[in-house]
Parts: structure tokens; C-alpha cells; sequence
């Protein structure tokens, strides 16, 4: 399960593994990826990742990847070795494939308000997309967020997913794990945001310890560095 | 099942149905509320429809629809009279909800490649609106339906869902059910890349004659009608 350095433009394709497990195509620091790679985890699913870099894209991951995004899941023992894309597709999938340590309620209802509520979590993101890489201000970041604090108040519980994390957790937890970085640029803002969202801060400190997330994480000072470098020459192998 | 006039600014707030029946918020003329409207009567769900002026939104709106958007499944039989938003999330709610007249294909990896494919539709989505609604050229327009076509072949089978229509099926066809409107601005073009997608052309005359396409069905003349008023002065009521 373990991820070597990214894979760029001109590197020859690597070979098929001959043990039939799933093949995730990744990016170390691309929050949609992670999702993967926290389902993968949390269901205990074994699979082996490639790292790509998505700045000087290898040529052949057109024929895993026709949009030339990660993640995809390569199911490398299915007939005709399929590619799945999406984040949320490939882990719905895993879901309902392997439904041990199940993700999703079983209930339709509590399903669908589920996948609502991360649908909605897109606003956070490109508020924070906005602030993080377009420097804008903040304004629409906060409020966006507010939403969720109000969310886990109402359900009363530690995690979304109930006494322990679930789909709304670790489909949203990457962006939250990145949130961390805007203690670099506005400290006070940050932190009194933060004791504001008593529930989200609960939830954050919890997260952080889980093992999942563990599994899959980077500081707060090595998201920083990334996101520093990313348009120019990003840094994608400092974790490698 | 019958829907009225197109609900203003200012508008009383209706009175909740007393049956237990599911309301649709809906605009005759969204594509994405079309979604919903073609799944419920595809599983033969009986439903109420409200239909929403999305220039001047009635205020009551906001608490069925925290985005203002529709569709909006309001589950007024449900404990709390939850809403559904996102068709997606609406169709596939009723899928599981209710099993019978399925829409989604049972096996994991055929559900995850089909909602792959309405994903990537959202390419044609787009390259369309640019069309039709920005005047640009279509040369990405073509490209992104070829994939449909080239699919539709792969598959072998008349309809995407096989030997009658499915997920697949209902989710694409309220584009090309617009995309008729292309007749109006680029005849000759359109002629011709119709030609060329054999699969695609016999699907549209095969889904055009389906009992649940002509459910919800508008001609090309109305569409045109609406696209031409959009912007300024939409002729939400034409079919009311």
C-alpha cells in the first residue's frame, strides 16, 4: 500500500501488479484523492497507489484517467480492468462492493440528506480555493462553514457519522485538514473562528487522532509548503 | 400529478398536500428538475408539483430549498417534512426507496460506471449552455457527444439501460431534448453531426416516443421559445 514518488510526463507506464488488488491513482496533497485513500483505509481495503504529477502529466494516464484527473481506481482484477473516477463515485462503489465497515447509513433517507450534505460542502471548498490560492477575502469562508457546525449540533453526536466517523466525515475531513494553513496567513481571524465553531472544533481534534485520517495525513506546515509552491514547481514528493 | 402556474415573489406560501404525497419544486423548463419529473413517473411515484419562478423566487422557497434551486423533493410524509435538493441525489433516493421499476442496474461496478457517464455529460452540459445562451462556437459541442455515441455502440443495446431506457437514459435526455433548438440557429451543422451519430440519432427517436418522455415532454419550438425569453422575460407559464 505503500506510494513512491510522483510519476511525470515521459516515465514509462508501470506494470500491472499480478495480485489483483485495486490500483489508485493519486496525488499526494489532492484533497479529492484523499477521500479515496480514507475510504480505502477506513473499510481496511488492501490497494496499491501511483502517484502522478498533475503538472507534467504522464502520457499514458489518458487510459485510466480520460479526464486526466485522480483519483481513479483501477480495477485491475475486474474484466476489462476498468478505471472508476470521481471521488465520490469510487467511494460509493467501495460502499456498496465491500459492505463491511460500511460507510453510508442503509437508510435511503439518511443516505440522501448525507450526500446533500457534502454536496453543499463544495461552497466550502471554493471558498476556501478562493482565499488560499486567489488570496480573496474570506468573507464567504465562514458562513460556509457555519452550516456544518449548525449540522453537528443538530445530530448531537461527536462525528457526523454518529459515534464514529462515516461518509460526511471523511468525505469533507481533507478540506478541514488543509484549513489548518490559514493559521499562516490571518492567526487572529483563524482562531476566533475556531472557538466560535465549539462542535467543528470538538470534531477537528477528534479526527486528527483517528487512525484513518492518520493514515493519510499531513501537517499543517507541509500543506502550507504545497499550497506555497504549487503554481510554480510544486513540491509533490516531500512525503515520498 | 398536475403542476400550475409558475409561482412569483410575493406569492402565499401553498398549504401542504393532506394525502402524504411527495412535492416536486420545479420549472417547467430546467433540465435538471426534468430529471426528477421522468424518475418519479419512470417508478410510477405518485407526486404533486409546484412550479417555481426562478427570476422572481417566491421567499417561502429558502425552506425547501436552502440554495434556492430546483428540483426540490419536499417529503411531507417524513418525519420533520424533510427536502431532497441535487437531481442526482432525488433520483437516486427514489431508486432505493422504492426498488420497483428499478433505474440504476444492481451490480456495484455497473452503477458506478453509469453514474460516471452523467457525470461526464456535464460536459456536454456546458459546451451546450455556451452555445445556446453565450453564442460561442461549438467546436467543443461535437467532441463531447461523440463520447455518447461511441458508448451507446460499445453497449450494443438500443437504450444505455439496455432493452428500455434507465439511469443512464433519464438523466441525459433532457439535454437532447433541448439540443432539437440547435435546428434554429445552425440547421446544416446540426443535420450533419446527426448523421454522423447513428447510435445516438435512432436513441432520440426511440426516447422521443417513450410514454414517460412524452410525461414531461416540450417541442423544440417551446424550448426555443424559452431559451429566446430567458434572460430577459421568461415565458415560464407557455405550458401551464
Amino acid at each position: 500500500m505503500s506510494a513512491g514518488k510522483h510519476l511525470t510526463k515521459g516515465s514509462p507506464k508501470p506494470a500491472l501488479p499480478d495480485d489483483g488488488v485495486p490500483r489508485l491513482y493519486s496525488m499526494r496533497f489532492c484533497p479529492y484523492a484523499a477521500r479515496a485513500h480514507l475510504a480505502l483505509n477506513a473499510k481496511k481495503l488492501p490497494h496499491h497507489t501511483i502517484n502522478v504529477n498533475l503538472k507534467e502529466k504522464p502520457e499514458w494516464l489518458v487510459e485510466v484517467s480520460p479526464l486526466l484527473k485522480v483519483p481513479a481506481l483501477h480495477l485491475v482484477a475486474e474484466k476489462d480492468q476498468p478505471s472508476l473516477i470521481e471521488s465520490l463515485i469510487i467511494v460509493e462503489y467501495l460502499d456498496e462492493k465491500y459492505p463491511e465497515n460500511p460507510l453510508l447509513p442503509k437508510d435511503p433517507l439518511q443516505r440522501a440528506q448525507d450526500k446533500i450534505l457534502v454536496e453543499r460542502f463544495n461552497g466550502v471548498f471554493s471558498a476556501f480555493w478562493n482565499v488560499v490560492l486567489e488570496g480573496k477575502n474570506p468573507d464567504d469562508l465562514w458562513p460556509a462553514v457555519d452550516i456544518f457546525e449548525t449540522e453537528l449540533a443538530k445530530r448531537g453526536t461527536p462525528y457526523f457519522g454518529g459515534d464514529k466517523p462515516g461518509y460526511v466525515d471523511y468525505m469533507i475531513w481533507p478540506l478541514f485538514e488543509r484549513f489548518s494553513v490559514l493559521q499562516f496567513t490571518m492567526k487572529e481571524e483563524y482562531n476566533s473562528n475556531l472557538q466560535r465553531w465549539v462542535k467543528i472544533s470538538a470534531w477537528i481534534d477528534l479526527m486528527t487522532k483517528n487512525e484513518v485520517v492518520q493514515s493519510h495525513f499531513a501537517t499543517p506546515e507541509q500543506h502550507w509548503e504545497y499550497f506555497r509552491t504549487r503554481s510554480t514547481n510544486p513540491n509533490y514528493d516531500m512525503l515520498a
